[in-house]
């Protein structure tokens, strides 16, 4: 099997990318459970499941808003390529990745150990999907190479604006997990409500 | 990245929904299982499931309903500004979440232990899902903010009408847990097996 | 939450089907597995789960000629009404439920216990499916209660005709599990081959 | 249920493996995981994952590559008959199966034992799927029996040759495998690389 070199109706494209985040956010709540055996103590086991509640609820709004960013990403493309197929595939990759350090995080943040790690390997995974998603952006956007013409520069340079916080607040985030593993979890979550806000609000506070 | 202020087009966001609703409904038949070993009384061990094939019959029926509800609420809509994105992410994680509290209901409530935490905290989750569904609805609604020129108010009424049992029919049969989780577990099926039955049926059993 | 009694496009309907349709097929990959530790003897451990591919081909294949037929017969509906919803729901619960017997006959079928429970558990799921499948058929076609005005009722007929051979089928394949468990297993296999096959060649074997 | 003997509108095919195609490399995810109670040395253990990573990242690539070749392939059809749609449902069943071998590569490839098995294992699912692509694409395009008019025959040839190989090349792959799985498993992440590359390029290697 060769790919075929041909453009891709972004229709197509879109309901694979769609179909992904879908299932990815759907799938993180086999990784919440309480211990086999929690009958007698169940109302505790579950409050003890405390953090796999704020891993399940940060992962799911932060892939819901990566879900909203893709959408306006591609509401601007007219076709897409091979190199666009192939880097949001790269990038679709990442997000399929995400349950396994949101698995992470729910089971090792309550500590003693692994705390430190699991929060780390989380806040990295979304460093990285940040990159990504910015390759994916620039596929689409440098030079114009696959944006529809009625679409002007001012709004292209908005978004790149737009995307521009995302690595550094989950770097600064991921480096807080250095010293409080729980209180970068809790920035994680904090990060997604801040996307998930009116976009005036958030104007307002990046200024 | 940072969420675009953008409408969205509402068939992405009904497509979105609609895959979130296939999946979490699909994914309810992994917590039906056996205990391994159990080929010398299979028979018998398929009987004793019985409360993993309610649980299974109630959510899925349940959250067969919900997604006839969240069509016909859609159906009213012109396009989705962020709030409503948001709202139903946030309605959507709660539908995803479905399977954890079915999963604990499916093995607890045989007892001896945790039958009555597994089945308050089953109902509870509905509650907080009729809860988040009338937020939605809201969003839609309210003032008319995203409802069709075309939508009389008239219908806009019946619907908010027709939500209105929900919460306290949810919060009743959760309090019946107390008293009895089997039969609040069977007051579930029997909420979800109302509202699929015809809606002139239903409206002469309202009155 | 209630269903606010409205006509549902059957474009709707469909994608969410086609999502249970999609899913269920791909989860059944999930029970395919070798013992923990089987390193030792991986290619030996491999040819032992031969239930397991046995197992995983018949349901996807026969998952695969549901679909076919559930398109089929949807491209004759006009408009899904709340009795075609709910019937469908039925007929997709018992869709998604076929990972569960799908396990058990792997897992159980090579014996020495429950191969025969498990090859009748099986079987009877299908014939329970093939019911529900012929209800949500009279819930379209009775009467051509939704069926569209240009389909004649020739068409008609030549469906209900060709739906009836199910039950039997599988209820004789059930028959068989009780003499010899692996020879059903086979013989649900055939079926699904059988309804693959060319209708023309299936019309003249049927005769 | 017998499949009507119907042709089907190539959308809704579409559709249905762009859902079996998502779903199956979302699943990848699921056999990522470190063992339990790595807490203390967390870091180390997800340092030791790195056959799951190369595993997850190959698979996840090689099925982007081969829905991208998918949808290529489908670009040229008019509609979709019985055979199609069942070799079709083949060719899906083959690519669901992937999260298996993936499995076992990711757990069996370190060793000390099963790493030549899980490897060869891997190699010939992708040459069995490589050989059913080939018979999806004759489905098609021999004697252009579903292909539209407006497709030149050179087209048609063109996607032939491309698809020649992925045969013999997973086969070589599998081969090394004998001598040295961990060289083959990189081989099998080196020729989806070398499909996502740009056409020209694969062109000018493969001269």
């Amino acid at each position: 099997m060769a790919a075929v070199d041909e453009v891709m109706s972004k229709g197509r494209l879109e309901a694979f990318s769609d179909g992904v985040f879908a299932i990815a956010t759907t799938l993180l709540i086999l990784d919440v459970t309480v211990p086999p055996g929690s009958g007698a103590h169940l109302a505790h086991a579950l409050v003890k499941e405390w953090p796999a509640y704020l891993a399940y609820t940060t992962s799911f709004l932060t892939i819901a808003v990566i879900w909203v960013n893709h959408h306006a990403m591609f509401s601007k493309v007219t076709y897409a390529d091979r190199r666009l197929v192939f880097t949001n595939a790269v990038f679709l990759a990442t997000v399929a990745f995400i349950p396994f350090p949101t698995r992470l995080l729910a089971e090792y943040i309550r500590g003693p150990d692994g705390a430190r790690t699991a929060a780390i390997f989380y806040g990295l995974t979304f460093v990285v999907l940040s990159v990504i998603f910015n390759l994916t952006w620039r596929a689409i956007a440098i030079d114009r190479r696959l944006v529809r013409d009625d679409v002007p520069q001012s709004e292209l340079k908005a978004i790149f604006r737009s995307f521009r916080p995302g690595i550094p607040m989950y770097f600064g985030a991921t480096l807080v997990a250095f010293v409080s593993p729980v209180a970068s979890a809790f920035l994680y979550l904090a990060i997604a409500v801040f996307y998930a806000l009116p976009a005036d609000l958030v104007t307002r506070v990046q200024r």
